[in-house]
């Protein structure tokens, strides 16, 4: 058993009936969860410089600006329509019923850049997908997407082959 | 004029006309930027064991679990209504009209522990005195309220008398 697994909780029937959650905040609580979880992170990236950590509203925010700070790279919000106040490019994704969209500020990724984009959960992958798309649109580099926890059973990974897909935890 | 505050970008008209944003983006996307806000807050933090640092969605959750690496303490979510997956113990506040709530896990803060308490932004002070209550209900002992930038003519400084209110910086 991996250390960090012992402190996610899993809660039955969230957000939805039949759903299985796995909780992070008994990882956050704990001082030695949270500096154990940001040290297999930081693992994962491989040895090049990172200029950007991207992290996707709301909890890729948690653990994003901490690996962010470790790796000596600035810090970039993905986030939901309208949330972001500066000028934004948008991307929509598709929902099991309808679509959505996620929005980065325009420049918040420069030519060229080396970005590592970071999630709590790999599910269904299509947020982290619209976001590779908006880091390539802006001509940024994606050295890696980055998460804790995959959910296998949701095939997020198929989404986005041709990208180095690393997690700490699969299930 | 204060070092970071040359990262702090002002948006017209953000959220709604009439009112100016202050963007913190710039802040983070610069990896000095970053590490220069976050050792200003840390500077305010008084000499004592933090136990927990808890951070407000969603905006609070980016330096808030920075500085609780950085403080060797926990990071605990405060988040809106039905945000939460597991047992949640909700605060109301008022706003303008109608009023909202905030909700913490019941398991996040226990007897006695040492709580910081840290948003971006101190505006008016009604979620952060509703996040109080919330520390003071599980039987915490809040020993300060962090901000990285306070608007004084919001008045959210009365709504917090009788804790210790720093910031970084004040508009």
């Amino acid at each position: 058993m991996n250390r960090i697994e012992h402190y996610i909780r899993d809660i039955q029937d969230f957000p939805k009936p039949g759903i299985l959650f796995k909780d992070i905040a008994p990882l956050l609580q704990d001082p030695e969860g949270l500096s154990a979880c940001l040290s297999e992170l930081k693992a994962l990236v491989p040895d090049v410089k990172i200029d950007k950590v991207i992290g996707m509203e709301s909890r890729g925010f948690l653990f994003g600006t901490m690996l962010a700070k470790r790796l000596h790279a600035g810090f970039v919000l993905a986030r939901k329509p309208g949330k972001l106040p500066y000028k934004t490019i948008s991307q929509t994704y598709a929902l099991e019923y309808g679509e959505d969209a996620i929005e980065m500020h325009i420049d918040a990724i420069k030519e060229g850049e080396h970005v590592l984009i970071h999630d709590d959960v790999l599910a269904t992958g299509g947020t982290a997908e619209a976001v590779c798309k908006l880091v390539e649109r802006l001509g940024g580099k994606i050295v890696q997407c980055n998460f804790i926890m995959e959910l296998e059973s949701l095939g997020g990974r198929k989404k986005l082959q041709g990208y180095d897909i690393q997690t700490v935890l699969k299930y």
